[in-house]
């Protein structure tokens, strides 16, 4: 069991820092619903973003400033849940989340240097630089999906 | 439409100012879903903190004060997915959720009070003071599930 639960945290480790005592101890299904869980948080408050940064729903700074810090907070939440522990549970992930494990934690880094630059951005009241920033933001989640998820 | 986003709005932000952009278009099992999410992932961040102050876990600071963090944004996303318009949709919330819904909304603001205090205690360096406010913030989730969530 000891054994088990050092492995498993120094995979957690090389996905995300600290994760380890987090990921100890969680069944596959329940991996997978956390991870779940973040992913639809991110949509939540990616969303109106996207829609400010489109044209679609009237720029509100006040907004984009808050969902971007919890955008930073949940950009770190999905990838230790994708162990290979998990790799059995029927989800939509592809087999490539784990045969190329390396592309995909560059894509979540990808993501969280991206919500970097947007958190910066919403600071400031460069309207059209915080638009390019959440498109900045849109095309990792986008690039990720396309090539680790499965179509929808 | 836009009577209704207004009002969708308006209700949204006496629960969580500022939340009305992400609510303003969700449909009600969308509100479900999101606020069961914040609850699983704050069940994530939250459990191997619980098992710390219990001693059923090494005490572990840095990974105190990294959950912490995540619970000061996750503490803030569940409330706006209890909207009215999301009492018919199946969820183990009980119906005094919108019955008694300043109670309600106290047990909120006292979950994020605890989160805060924990917030404060983690960036310290005392042991016993940050397992108590480990305790405080588990005693904020139960009460609140011993009253708005059916028992399991």
């Amino acid at each position: 069991m000891k054994v088990k639960h050092v492995v498993v945290a120094l995979t957690a480790f090389t996905l995300s820092a600290g994760a380890s005592l987090a990921l100890a101890q969680a069944k596959p299904e329940v991996l997978v619903k956390q991870r779940q869980a973040a992913m639809t948080l991110q949509g939540k408050y990616f969303g109106p973003l996207a829609a400010m940064a489109q044209g679609k729903a009237p720029f509100n700074g006040a907004v984009v400033a808050r969902n971007a810090g919890f955008l930073e907070a949940l950009s770190q939440m999905p990838w230790d849940g994708f162990d290979a522990a998990s790799k059995g549970v029927k989800s939509e992930a592809l087999p490539a989340v784990y045969s190329d494990a390396a592309k995909f934690k560059l894509a979540s880094e990808n993501l969280h240097a991206a919500v970097g630059k947007l958190v910066a951005a919403s600071k400031g009241s460069d309207e059209a630089a915080t638009k390019a920033a959440i498109g900045g933001v849109g095309k990792t989640c986008g690039g990720c999906h396309d090539d680790f998820r499965e179509k929808h």
